[in-house]
């Protein structure tokens, strides 16, 4: 059985998109052969971000929200042969409208 | 159908201008054939900017604004065989007065 | 007809002084023939600077005034054969009495 | 007799994930022979963030959680032959759920 | 006629000492053939330094003050054959005492 | 006759541990004939932390913790032919407990 | 006559050990032959920190108070042929107590 990460206060954890996918016609990084792409979806997100006052701000994001994202955000996780992402929310640059 | 990127907080989603608008005589950036305009036009807006209270404040550029940024602001995007760029609103340098 | 840019927040349009007026006994940067002058005419102003509280606080500087600023202040803009810059009010040194 | 180690505010002691348990199909970091694990137990906490106003906010991890960090996070210790980290929270990426 | 610079908020408009002056016996830096002093005289003030919550707070130092600043602090300008520097007040290490 | 340092504000004296205490079995840093340990004894410290709006916060250790701290830590004073350090709480990893 | 110099805000105006007395059994720094020592004797005091919100706050040393600093805080001045320094009182280690 596999183990979930719930992410630490305003982190969120990802699941990169194929490359299929982000070639679908939204605004996408191109996906070039040496580059990965930079979208994704949110598959667990933290409790909220930490403010100055020791309070906590819940996060914006949501689990299932399809996300884009700078090309050297983040931390890379990887588990049962798939790969994953760990975000801070500020480092989403927007989320994509259904 | 093409997906649209809702920017999160702050950030704006800009179209850049081609280089024929950008000669028409505004106050623009000089557009050399090695430089991109620095000039576009605002195509949607995050909800605001996140204050340290946790609250959020409107932004003050919206949807149809054509603005001035700087020449390394922002990171692009592509869809639609088109150019995006994606900002936050205190790299823009001004809004263009209709 | 030419498009103006309205500054965004606490940042001013400047138009740069021409050499000759600079020269013009007023405590000046020296107009060597390799660098720009530093003083300049506001031509207009943001709405104010953002306080972290959200707050706008209006600036100090208004459309006329005669400025001083620093060499590597600001980013050029260019337009209707002239050229322009715009600078954040806190990279003001100072403005000139009259 | 051996002493323990009781982290300063912020910071938690961490007790290193061994190889084989780290490849137990949870969403963790790959094990290749040069890199060390990013996953390990809280074997103890500080008592909490230090507020800019002066107050302590407890920390939401907790002694026995298994948590994730980043890889060049935090500072090695050793003793009775075992390998040690002390982080500080904001260094945490995400805790396994149970 | 010359035109006076009023300095912005916390800058102060400094007219650098003459070398003779310098060695006058205060505690003053030693005027190699090299250096240029770091003493002068406070020929304008700006109206304050603009705080966080955008009130302004005026400033210690006043017309007329000695002070002694650091060997590369502030912006030089020049004016009717004279030198003179723009410093922020957090740049000066002290005024001489009358 | 010696002179005792008293520590400012949140800094703490600090008296290295000798090779031979610091291999005792605790969760130590190894000593390594090139690497001084990074364990000590708090001989004195400073009165508390300087808070942003003024006030001061006493400081977590005390005199007699023993304490571990980073390998680049604080800065080094001697005297009566022993070694010590001065470091800002801030810098302690962690108390030994007793 | 000398002219004394009155430290702005939270600056001191130290005088330095000679390397004779600081060799005198107390906690502190070698005195090489390269190295200047770092002990000194507090001269002058500022009026205080200036806080975030505009008040000031005094200093915790005082005149007469021999001090421990790092040794590549402050800026050197000089006069009447003797050295001093002068430093933030953030800069400063500890105080000797006497």
């Amino acid at each position: 059985m596999s183990k979930i990460i719930k992410p630490l206060y305003d982190r969120v954890l990802v699941k990169r998109s194929e490359s299929e996918q982000t070639s679908a016609g939204g605004i996408i990084i191109p996906d070039t052969a040496q580059e990965k792409t930079q979208a994704g979806a949110v598959i667990m997100v933290g409790e909220g971000k930490l403010l100055n006052d020791g309070t906590i701000r819940p996060l914006h994001v949501k689990k299932g929200d399809e996300i884009l994202f700078g090309k050297y955000s983040g931390t890379e996780v990887k588990g049962n042969g798939e790969e994953y992402l760990i975000l801070r929310e500020d480092e989403i640059l927007g989320v994509f409208e259904k």
